[in-house]
Parts: C-alpha cells; sequence; structure tokens
C-alpha cells in the first residue's frame, strides 16, 4: 500500500505514473483542501477535481484543470449579468455538473470523503481519493500590508503575482483528519509526497492534527520529490513562495523545509550538484529526472520513487498510457 | 401605474400583453416567490426568471420556462454522476448562469429584491420586476397520507399527478412585504391579478401580511383574468386543486375564491354563460377572448383588462410583437 501526499496537477500527474507501476487499489491519495472554495453557492475542490479528471483521462490538458472538451455557456451568461469579475475563477458547464452534485450532496448532510468516493468512482478511479480533512481547511495569504486573501483570489485572479508575507491554514488546527488519513499513513508500505507547493499543497495537509506525528515516525519510509527544479516551481508560485516565506527557491531548499517529515528527496538531474547539500539538510538525496512532461517520464519517475526504499506493491508493466517509442 | 400579482407562465403572457399597450415602466410585477427552492446548492426562482426570460424574449417558446438555443452539458454532467434522481428539475447551462449570479449575490448580502432587479435590468426589463417578499416563502403541499411535498417535487417531479389534502406557504406569515409592495398597491390605478393559479402562485402572495388588507380596501380597483376556461385549467394543477381544496374548476369558482380581493374578474368567452354566477359571487363579470396563444390575442386582453375599469395610463400601439396577419 503506498500513501500519497497530493496538491493538484503535479500529484495528478504523479499518480498517473504510480498507476503505471503499481496496482490502482494498492494507492490511497491524501489531498490538500486547502485550495477549496464556495463560488456562487457552489462547493469547489480544485486539487481533487483535478486528479480525478487527469486519472480518468478527461482532463483538459492544454490546462491542466478542468474537463476536456468543455463548454462556457454559465460562465458567458453569468459575464453578462455581473461582469468578468465574477467570472475569474472559470467553471466549464459540464464541469459544473460536478459541483452541482458535490454541493447537492453535502447539502444533503453527506461528508467530502463520501462525496469524493461517489464522484471518484463515477469517474471510473480505482485507487482510495480522500481529502485529508472532512472539516473546512482554507488556505489565506497575508500581504504585508495586512490585507489578506483567499487561495483562489491569490491564485487564480491575481495570479499569484503579489508579494506574500505570511500563509495561514484557516480551520486546519481543529479540524479532524479524514477518516482513513492517520491509518493509512501508519499503515502504508511507502508516504509519497508529491511534487506539489510544499507551503500551499502539502503545507494544509501537514498541518491537519496528527499527520506530522506519523510521518516524523516513519520518516524513514516518507520520499519526497521537489517540486522546485532548477530553481524555478514547475508550475505556480512554490519557488517564490518558498523565499518570501524564509527559505529558498531550491532542491535543498525544498529539503530543509521538509526534513522534519522526509527520509528522502528525489531532485531533478539538473539539481545533481546541489545532492550533499539536500544531504546536509539529513534528507537523502536520489537524483531522477522529474520533469514528467510524458506518461512515460512519470512512469519512471514512478519507479524511482517506488525503488528509492526497495520497491513496495508489485510492480506492473501496463502499455495503456505509454507513448510510442 | 399598474401592479400585476403574477405567477409564472400565465403572469409573464399577461404582461406581454400588457407592455404593448401602456409604457412598461408603468407597471410593477409583484412575483410569487413560494415556488422558489435551493437546488444543488443554487437560489432557483422559477417564477421571476420566466417573467424575466419572457418580457425579454429569451424564453423557450416550446416550454414556457427556460432560456431559448439552451444546451445541457451540467445536467448531462450531473446525471452521470448522480442519476436522474438528481436532474428532474432541469437546469440549462446559460440558465445556470442566472442562478449562480443571484446565488451569488445573495451571499454576499443583497435581497432578493435588489438581485431580481438586476438581472431584470440585464435583461433589458423596464418594468419593476420585485418579489412579494425578501424573506423565504416555500409552499408547502400536505397529502392524504399526511407527508409533504416541497413545491417543485409536487410541480415538476412528481408532475402534479398526486391527489393534495392541503396547501400551506410556509414562511409567509412572517414574511415582511419587498420594500415597495404595500405601497405599490395602495398607489397603483390598477391591480391586476394575472390569470395564475390562485392556490399556488396568488396565493403565496396574499398571505403576505398586509397584502390582502390593501385588496380589501381597494376591491373595486382590482380585476383578476380566470385562469379556469371551460372548467379546465390552461396550464398546470389549478383545476384539480381548487377542488381538492374544496373550491370548483369554474370561472365562478374562481370569482368565489377570489371574491373578497377583486371587483372585476375577466372570464372567457367560452364561460359566457358562468356571468350571472360570478356575479352572485359579488364579483363584476367580463367576457373576453382570455387565452393568450399570440402576442395579439395578450394585447386584446390587455386592452379589456385596463379598460374595465377605464384604462389608466397611457395606451399606446407597439407592433414589435405583434404577429403578421
Amino acid at each position: 500500500m503506498i500513501a500519497v501526499l497530493c496538491g493538484g496537477v503535479g500529484a495528478a500527474k504523479m499518480l498517473g505514473g504510480l498507476v503505471q507501476v503499481v496496482d490502482e487499489s494498492e494507492i490511497t491519495a491524501i489531498v490538500n483542501t486547502g485550495d477549496d472554495t464556495v463560488m456562487h453557492g457552489l462547493a469547489i475542490c480544485p486539487d481533487l477535481d483535478t486528479i480525478t479528471y487527469t486519472l480518468s483521462g478527461s482532463v483538459n490538458p492544454e490546462t491542466g484543470w478542468g474537463l476536456t472538451g468543455e463548454s462556457w455557456q454559465a460562465m458567458g451568461a453569468l459575464e453578462r449579468l455581473g461582469g468578468s469579475d465574477r467570472t475569474w475563477f472559470r467553471l466549464g458547464d459540464r464541469d459544473i455538473g460536478t459541483h452541482l452534485y458535490r454541493t447537492g450532496r453535502l447539502a444533503e448532510g453527506a461528508s467530502l470523503s463520501e462525496v469524493t468516493a461517489e464522484i471518484a468512482a463515477a469517474f471510473g478511479l480505482r485507487l482510495a481519493l480522500v481529502p485529508v480533512s472532512d472539516d473546512p481547511i482554507r488556505t489565506v495569504l497575508t500581504l504585508p500590508s495586512g490585507a489578506e486573501l483567499a487561495f483562489q483570489e491569490y491564485f487564480v485572479k491575481l495570479r499569484h503575482d503579489v508579494v506574500v508575507e505570511s500563509v495561514r491554514y484557516e480551520g486546519a488546527a481543529r479540524a479532524r483528519p479524514g477518516p482513513q488519513v492517520i491509518e493509512v499513513l501508519e499503515s502504508a508500505d511507502l508516504v509519497v509526497i508529491a511534487p506539489s507547493n510544499p507551503v500551499v499543497s502539502i503545507g494544509p495537509i501537514l498541518a491537519v492534527p496528527g499527520v506530522t506525528a506519523v510521518l516524523e515516525r516513519r520518516r524513514r519510509d516518507v520520499v519526497a520529490v521537489s517540486p522546485i527544479v532548477g530553481g524555478v516551481a514547475l508550475k505556480g508560485p512554490a519557488d517564490r513562495l518558498l523565499v518570501e516565506l524564509g527559505g529558498e527557491a531550491s532542491a535543498d531548499g525544498v529539503a530543509r523545509y521538509l526534513a522534519p517529515w522526509i527520509g528522502t528527496l528525489v531532485i531533478d538531474e539538473l539539481d545533481a550538484g546541489l545532492a550533499s547539500l539536500v544531504a546536509d539538510a539529513g534528507v537523502r538525496a536520489v537524483v531522477a529526472e522529474t520533469v514528467m512532461s510524458t506518461p512515460d517520464r512519470a512512469r519512471n519517475l514512478a519507479h524511482t520513487v517506488l525503488g528509492s526504499l526497495g520497491s513496495p506493491g508489485q510492480p506492473r508493466e501496463s502499455s495503456s498510457q505509454r507513448e510510442p517509442g
């Protein structure tokens, strides 16, 4: 059994690699909910949906989020009514179907874990997809002016193009871990931290009571993949956030940030020269090609991640997502 | 100034006639909110939207509700997730844009009156479109078994094909009339009760404290159009509801139902023989062609309604909605 701590796009790619080398049912994805929001009355869980859409092959390959072949009638109507101030967070028509379902089920009293499992099953996923908590967690960013931004305002509306002074995970301190989160972390053969933003994607997961205690205890079984390659984030603001919050935008900066909870960090070949600095942080460095630009590369990275501790689970070859050549 | 008490489809047609003979800005439509519901988290106001869509020429002419040229991607996605049990209340993609806007504005603290005015203006309406109250009113139907149905479950899901024992308007007794409702009813030259279901469309309006008091006082200035023609409702379950609740499905049954509040009832030519029974109820009968199957017929009926008390406002001819021939 493998547990994977997940943000959105980077984690979805990592999971897409892992399902090529271990049976999907052996994987539990424990997902960040700090990005979640209620917009126009709809309960929106960007990271959960990105993983569901990606693993089911329905994701829009150009954006990495949302559905492929999407239409935008609702957004067009909303924009005519309220202007672009209401439509900066783009919700496609089919994607809205997901949010309608989730919002309706939550209103009926279902937990986010239950709804997430229902949606994942309807999309044909066989892994366990679980939110880190059923209680609301909201990532809030504070600017030097003291102004506070909800995560999606920061990330989407302002395209993370502002200086951040601090980050907090509202609700996390009193959030209960999801039904199987602690149990899975304790019993998994391996815990993988996906190459997601350490601050705003992995941070909220670590902030849920009980999570870091298990990781500290099992530190040798925890392997992370650096989302920073050559000093820059492959996607999003991880690089500048690490710097703004007093860390460093480098593979060794990631190692120092995650050191209390990881025994191994997979860093990119581009950063091979930083391996000794990673080791100085008390973290074993494994050098590999980490940029998952194709399903084959994602599979290769998954092999590396699993092999970094001796492969748990039953490796299997799958040609379903393999590219020719 | 003309005040019109409105349900959905029948009222929208009546308003479509009135705007052909008086300037639209002279009209205030006071609309039933007992049909309103929250579905999948979205605030839905069927009667308000039917009027907005109809008067703006955007209504689906085949159904009388929803938008013309609509797409159904969100419903398709929702059905794949939750089955037909979640999609019996059909929400088109563009229509969802309206509900997203309304739900978002209400969550921001706007009143239903404010949001309704914003939507009406965006659709180009010039009349005043006002919900009877900004406080929630919910029409609930009780079956002989004692089971209770929310209005849309009764009307749409069960296609009103069940026996009803009683109807109540939840929340109405403590609902405050909308900001200008009482003032408009008091100052209007004429109050029109549209040919809407007297029980479930007009009933909730009458149940809001203060409304019947004004109508009783101004009874001679109130004219209704019978929604029952030849003993049957032109649309919906008005005929059987009137019978099930102890009244009669006839023009004179409508007269007796509304007698405390109307001085005049416009009845269809088909029911000319019932005029003396209407008079027996203490209501003046005006016989006219009431079936608004074309914009011309709606305009003629509007002329009759206005003329029934001597036409207030400035009659005007408009060819914009007139059909050829």
